[in-house]
């Protein structure tokens, strides 16, 4: 392999198999500042790719975007002490502005609803006010002391963050599940990677919340993955910022309030699921490119044949709306071009040498099965718009294939340590409910409860740790 | 008026007006931190839409988005003189992680030119990785002691930074001016605000730049506002940072680098340069909403046939793309509805009462005029498109008009300073070229060179300051 290619395999060597698949595909690097990333133009327009498919979900159910300040003073992250203590070790405080110090010192955003919500108790007055339904694309810091791990661990990220606040309870419970499909659709639908739903557990449960729903995505490595966590925050917040509305019968009461976010950290799941020993996989509705064409020259005038049909190739793929590329770089050969745009895990190749001209034909190459065909010239964009959704489709179920493969059902504890060890993934499991339990469990094993299923389903053993009746069904894994 | 309604006029009180309708209108607040602001959903919307419109210009031309760290080490500031003496009175400084001093403090980037170029120094080897041409857009933070004027002056603000490096200065120069005439169209074309376009001399030009071209627009107070600079960086920082590549012939080179932003100040020009007496006033090309419609209730039976119509018109509208608005909130009657609209800057209100329903007619209300027309109800989509786009014109011209009766050709010093007084504006003057000179006029009167125009003109006096021979025509005014 070139010094250019990726030099371990994804089975042999997982974390040095990721890392470089991050930095070789052009993904992202490390930043010279300690413990922060770059995201480069390649895994930049991936999340563009996101933004505009979940900004348009929630737009479209009434949300809109604002954005709230970087700086965060202490005193509003200490209002409400379950969330300071939540965030407090991993804040980045500016203490100097200028070359002077500040009277207070002030948090770089962990996370908004401090400050979001001193200011909603400025803006609500009355239940014509709400609901807010508000959301901010941003970046937030949080203080990592363990070792850096692009898009899954870095001290900075990418996320978006929103918060909402409404009349009643019920309807900030719609809203917790609303939010908590439309990020289902985005990530199974567009990045092709199956999750479970459920709610987590108190323990696991965001510092604040009433209770907290999540996805949960598996990886290769039989680490779980969470994507993105949907808050019914109560009345929590809204007491202790005191944002209260008169209702329609002229009575104070106080707003219900969600929050809910992903991060950049779903780019890291695209790349340890689909990516392969060759490099990253995209999946063909978030890839920035979908089709490269590679043109193999030959000889004099049949070059500038191929060159021409190349570029009317370009065109019509243009036309039908597919993100198309045409490298026609001189100081490159082909075999180091299909390498490089693998490695950058572009769903089709389409190659135009001298016989593809003279059969007036095209070839198409699959980056997630590497299966070649050849098309008629003129069927190309057909093909291609009809390959694109194949890749999309055989993405989602090889990795809907790992996911069930990756989960086992357990009746005893020396089953669920056995397994822990030899395989890893979801482990399905009764419960007796009690944290106590669950505390034991992740201290001897390192695994948690990852999520509750919405719909119960009936315990099949005892607990598998105490070996009390169990009262519920849940999925425990070791995650990232 | 109401409390809720612009209780000042724009031409009495400036400054409280602009405050008052950016407050009013719901573009921004006050954040609960010193010197912040928040951008709420109807600024925030303005300015996705001139992220997509710029997106699309420089995406076009071969730029790729990025995101590099917030973070940048005090060390790096450094390294270029007077970059950091240009910058780091404004710095705010992380000097903290968790309860942890750290050993270098961060500054939070109040630009990312040095972040970046440490990194292309890694990133480029060859003359085959340039061009590099990629662009953030981020928050900065600038420590701000001044009083705060949301949108213009806030210790965080938002922009766009983009960041070039090429083999040779000729393309540096096409790629500052190809930027420079992008930020000319999204201001001029869709913020509908005419500006000048030209060099910064010496004294104004950015820290560290070979030389600095920007865009001034002209406020209705006699102020200018700068909305965008487009820089040639020269070999200055490639110099500092070690950016090298090996040319065609094997030789080692350093790059040319150019950096531009523009900021959400634009915004602000937006505000007060559209604004009335009612509030904002938005260009169709970049309003959030360009058409509100709202039904004027009656009697029972009539309400509900003005219901459906209401509807019909929506879906019109929107199957043509125009961002339409149904406002059919029962607790608001029509009149405060008008109101909240205009101050809002819809540019188009559609009235459907009992008289329209009986006449198959609606009536169209221009925001910018107040001038109201009624169309058959059948042509309602193709009247509002026109109108939409005669609203973008009007508002064009009459900005332009302000822009050149604010302009004023002066020969002598005592002329320069009674226009400053009386009028502001931007003074048309000979200049012999010593910052010297400059300078002097700057601390006797406040009034800097706004820009210096790329098609010399023959001075047509000696110079306006110190009565010595004039090499150039400059512009000069007070700015914000």
């Amino acid at each position: 392999m070139s010094d250019t290619g990726i030099t371990v395999r994804k089975n042999e060597d997982f974390s040095e198999w990721y890392t470089q698949v991050v930095l070789k595909s052009g993904l992202a690097d490390y930043a010279p500042v300690k413990g922060c990333m770059i995201f480069r133009e390649h895994s930049y327009a991936i999340w563009e790719k996101i933004q505009e498919i979940f900004n348009k979900k929630i737009k479209e159910t009434g949300h809109r975007n604002v954005y709230f300040p970087l700086f965060i003073p202490e005193s509003f992250l200490k209002k409400e002490a379950e969330h300071f203590q939540g965030f407090v070790p991993q804040v980045a405080w500016v203490t100097m502005g200028g070359n002077s110090p500040l009277e207070e010192k002030l948090a770089i955003r962990p996370t908004s609803e401090t400050i979001m919500y001193a200011t909603y108790a400025k803006w609500i007055r009355s239940w014509r006010d709400l609901p807010i339904k508000l959301n901010q694309w941003c970046s937030v810091v949080r203080w990592e002391t363990k070792a850096t791990k692009l898009f899954l661990r870095t001290r900075e990220f990418l996320w978006q963050e929103g918060h909402t606040a409404h009349t009643t309870k019920e309807e900030a419970d719609r809203e917790v599940m609303e939010i908590l499909n439309a990020y289902k659709d985005v990530i199974e639908t567009y990045l092709a990677i199956p999750v479970l739903v459920g709610k987590k557990t108190e323990m696991e449960k965001f510092a604040g919340a009433l209770y907290t729903t999540a996805l949960e995505a598996m990886m290769p490595d039989g680490k779980a993955l969470q994507m993105g966590t949907s808050h019914q925050l109560g009345q929590h917040f809204s007491k202790v910022f005191d944002i209260k509305f008169l209702d329609k019968d002229e009575k104070e009461q106080y707003v219900w309030q969600t929050s809910w976010g992903f991060t950049t950290r779903v780019i890291g799941a695209v790349v340890m699921v689909h990516g392969d020993d060759k490099g990253l996989v995209l999946p063909p509705k978030v890839a920035p490119v979908q089709v490269v064409i590679v043109p193999i020259p030959y000889k004099g005038a049949e070059t500038e044949a191929i060159m021409t049909k190349a570029k009317e190739i370009l065109e019509k793929l243009q036309k039908k709306d597919i993100a198309v590329v045409l490298d026609d770089r001189q100081e490159y050969t082909p075999g180091w071009k299909f390498n490089q745009w693998e490695l950058k895990g572009v769903p089709i190749r389409i190659e135009i040498g001298p016989r593809d001209l003279k059969q007036k034909q095209v070839t198409l190459a699959r980056r997630d099965t590497f299966q070649k065909i050849t098309v008629k010239e003129d069927e190309t964009a057909d093909a291609v718009t009809k390959l694109l959704e194949e890749i999309q489709t055989n993405l989602f179920n090889k990795a809907k294939k790992l996911l069930e493969e990756s989960t086992t059902t357990v009746k005893s504890y020396d089953e669920f340590k056995k397994v822990l060890e030899q395989k890893g993934g979801f482990i399905r499991a009764s419960w007796c409910a009690d944290s106590a339990c669950e505390e034991k469990i992740k201290d001897e094993t390192g695994a948690t409860i990852r999520t509750v299923p919405f719909e119960k389903e009936k315990p099949f053993s005892k607990c598998v740790h105490c070996g009390k009746d169990a009262s519920e069904v849940v999925y425990f894994a070791r995650s990232y």
